[in-house]
């Protein structure tokens, strides 16, 4: 559709901007794309906990409505602004340049941005971001990347939560991850659990580019 | 946006269409919202197996991609008919008179709707449906109907889903629909299990409309 395809080159258009932006002044972007409830602001408390000693941090929250995930990261102890999209269904390269303007980044800082919940539309709109990151809950099934393929292809790395639940769900690990190869091979895994703790360093260690 | 407003009443004039077709074949339809994993295709199962000596059905599947959901319905022993929408993130009233034709329904079929998983962009489109039903898994964070309330809104009717896993999850169930009927005082709100089988038959009867 001719409308959906100019939307997205003037956005890929301002996505560009937003990279040399983020170049220039020496901060690495992540954009975070799940479902809602995929536990993408769990997974960042716990991050920020792991890296706050090591690593300046800032966080752009995505949501329809309430600023209640912004208030969650500042509790975690980390900047933080929110940005709602009222019916809209994704963040764009123009909201990211608000709300990189608004963050005031110093030189090094590691910005996440949690998308608005929703494993579809976010996919097919660049930011500017270093990478995207799928979040996926072992609670949603392992025919997910199968289903909604495109976050999938467009993301860098894919990070399995709430895996303390595994023993109580019909999950195939192997599989699900299988399914996501199959469509993106270069993709990094990681499993984690905000919960436990468990592969939060893993996942961390690769969040900071290091 | 004039944009999306030209969209919507395009669709909402094709809506009506539907509407009037479905009140002359004698037909009900439920449009099924949820996140991708809520467990919409379990609850059809579920509802399918109770239903099934008392009520022709037939399903409407909407997915970026694949035609597992449409399999799994047909294995349950219903009339399925799979829509992919590619990079689409919603039906809309186009493709679903183009699926109700596709369908040829018999007088006093209860048409399900499962929308692509997403608990965002199908709130806005009309499809002439009788009644939106957001489905919302308990996995997912009591706070999604406040920050996702144009869905909530739309519905006639909220399906909490797999309530079996509520002993090993933080999930306030009072708090989930006291959000919910802040925005949607006249919510229905039904609790359920497609796994043990809880709550399913008051949710199939009201589904039925009887």
């Amino acid at each position: 559709m001719k409308i959906e395809r100019d939307l997205l080159a003037k956005n890929d258009a301002l996505a560009k901007d937003n990279r040399h932006v983020l170049e220039h002044q020496g901060v690495r972007a992540l954009n975070l794309i799940g479902s809602p409830g995929a536990g993408k602001t769990a997974l960042l408390e716990a991050t920020i906990a792991t890296l706050r000693p090591h690593v300046r941090m800032a966080v752009l929250e995505g949501d329809q409505a309430t600023d209640r995930d912004a208030q969650r990261i500042a509790r975690a102890g980390c900047h933080a602004i929110q940005m709602n999209t009222g019916t809209g269904c994704h963040l764009d390269a123009s909201m990211m340049a608000r709300g990189l303007q608004r963050l005031e980044l110093e030189r090094g800082t590691l910005v996440f941005v949690e998308n608005v919940g929703n494993l579809v539309c976010p996919a097919l709109f660049d930011l500017g971001e270093h990478a995207k990151v799928v979040v996926l809950s072992v609670t949603e099934g392992e025919d997910k990347p199968l289903k909604y393929p495109h976050v999938f292809r467009a993301a860098r790395a894919l990070v399995l939560t709430k895996i303390d639940l595994l023993a109580h769900l019909d999950f195939d690990v192997a599989e699900c991850i299988a399914h996501a190869r199959s469509i993106n091979p270069e993709l990094e895994v990681f499993h984690v659990s905000a919960k436990s703790g468990v592969g939060i360093d893993a996942w961390s260690t690769w969040a900071r580019g290091s």
